[in-house]
């Protein structure tokens, strides 16, 4: 059933029978009954038990009717699982204990053990593949967004000292990286082992840099994921915010489909992005406008995808907190009704 | 003397003897002689002196050997001044005690008038163009990002609140922008016949902005500010970041000179702005790096400006708080050698 699965139909660039829709985000934040769930576990209790994953996860493909379910997650649960102290703030993001301050913390960055280190995710995976009848996608964040967090000790405006380290001590940052990536090609591949139907990279914050600098200090890692990926047979996404300017290095690096935001009209995006699939890109910002205006903006995305195989319909970046659920749910069957009738 | 500087010439695409250079955040932030003066002062007992004002505004001249001054000012200056009740948070930015709301909040923005209301803003531009050997910036925001603010109440990640009512209700925010748009332009014209030789309007957050949205609702007030200082004959520098996609829309604002962020390579900026100067585009948090990295990213944006004639040295942004003032200096010392090798 999920290999003629719209959604996989659309990353693999072959007709699919309507637009498949799935949001960033749908799990978790604006769902009343992840709420609930939340006020009882931290984040870290939830991502530490499997039933807790797999249900978290299920929530909105019972109640949005999205093409796709994502393994619920956060890019740093695979270094809290190596044993750095990190937190997950409410409204803020990770929060490390002891940031990256040089080349001593590199040897925190242990090899992951999946089987070990990551057994309440595949078991979640494994309860999710049997309960699941769309693709579930696995989840990870990319070597830059990571490090950037690590380095920084949180969020960060500006990445001052993830840049400093970056062109300061770019050996040291490069080995940095590279740790970073193989714990992330380590937990994508028992991902899919355990199940997973397609994989999403998170570079959220790369579009912090000037290309030259990605292309120098970043590519390599991410491509390296990429790569060592290839042989598992499943999509591989590439996701970032203001990447206008990175999309040609992002599918460059290997994905399969490369993520878009609202910034740069669909269209254009994919004249830069080339032979690849898209996924995206309305702002999630227009849900809080009137139902006219979103049913209007999502015929906008559909217009500059231009009914070509090989579109995903998502949101430019994450659902935001404060969305309605009901219009998420709407907006789902807006995009089938309107793409099914092509 | 002012009309042979470095700066004016660049911004009129005329041959300079070296590439000018100033720096966004210039005044504040950075310089210890301004946080001791920001101990004493908040930032409205600051612009509500001319003296006070004009010192601010002098301590990076003195200290950095910039090629231009920027009056020290905050974007929602002007709406203080006509009674809105506004607080600049230190590390935050401005927070509304009323944020609007409605139709009924229209009322509130009534038509400033320079010489009562920014009588110390004013008075301090008189003081500058007196001391000042180098050209003074007149300052103010554009009619969207003050809009931003003033509906969300302070800084937001997401705009969600100005998004909705700019795609909800776009008659009241074409009369909100408008509003804005006047009171621009009365501070700019007011501040050029106090003396300011050129003038820079900051859309700092338009980049949050789809490019069709921001030609439908933003476009058109941003435009009128431009057209109604034209008769000036001042430069007019026109700002935002994450403006990649925007670039072409900038430039037909009517700017005489459109500012660049680091994200974009200044070559790829300058075609996309087309016949008009550039201004940018060293990323704020190299400043953060060892001394060689700095010089050798200055050089990149050099490298990349070609030499034409018509680019204004900068950051793509505002300088960082952590940033060492010596740096900013010596940038401003290297770019000067390097461009009158020419």
């Amino acid at each position: 059933m999920p290999e003629a699965s719209p959604f996989l139909l659309a990353c693999n660039r072959q007709a699919a029978p309507v637009t498949p829709v799935w949001f960033m985000r749908q799990a978790g934040r604006s769902l009343p009954e992840f709420r609930a769930l939340r006020e009882r576990y931290s984040f870290f209790e939830l991502v530490a038990s499997a039933e807790l994953t797999a249900e978290v996860t299920l929530q909105p493909v019972r109640r949005l009717g999205v093409d796709a379910a994502i393994l619920f997650s956060d890019i740093v649960t695979p270094l809290a699982s190596i044993g750095i102290e990190v937190e997950i703030k409410s409204g803020t993001g990770p929060v490390f204990a002891e940031p990256f301050a040089g080349e001593a913390d590199l040897s925190r960055l242990r090899p992951l053990e999946p089987d070990l280190d990551l057994a309440p995710v595949l078991d979640a995976v494994r309860i999710l593949v049997q309960e699941l009848e769309v693709p579930l996608i696995g989840f990870a964040g990319a070597p830059f967004t990571i490090a950037s967090y690590f380095v920084e000790g949180g969020p960060s405006r500006d990445y001052a000292r993830t840049k400093a380290l970056m062109l300061g001590e770019p050996e040291l940052w490069g080995r940095l990286l590279d740790r970073l990536a193989d714990i992330t090609i380590a937990s994508l591949r028992a991902q899919v082992a355990a199940g997973a139907a397609a994989v999403q990279v998170f570079d959220s914050w790369a579009g912090t840099l000037h290309p030259d600098h990605y292309a120098a200090h970043v590519l390599p890692a991410s491509k390296r994921v990429f790569d060592e990926l290839a042989d598992l047979g499943v999509p591989r996404i590439h996701f970032g915010v203001t990447t206008g300017e990175l999309l040609g290095h992002l599918a460059a690096a290997g994905a399969d489909v490369v993520g878009v935001d609202w910034r740069v009209p669909l269209d254009r995006a994919w004249q830069r992005i080339g032979d690849r699939a898209v996924q995206g890109n309305l702002d999630p910002a227009i849900l809080g406008a009137p139902w006219a205006v979103v049913a209007a903006e999502a015929d906008a995305v559909l217009g500059a995808a231009g009914g070509r195989p090989g579109h995903v319909f998502n949101l430019g970046h994450g659902v935001l907190p404060g969305t309605d659920p009901d219009v998420l749910a709407r907006l789902v069957d807006h995009v089938h009704e309107r793409t099914a009738a092509r």
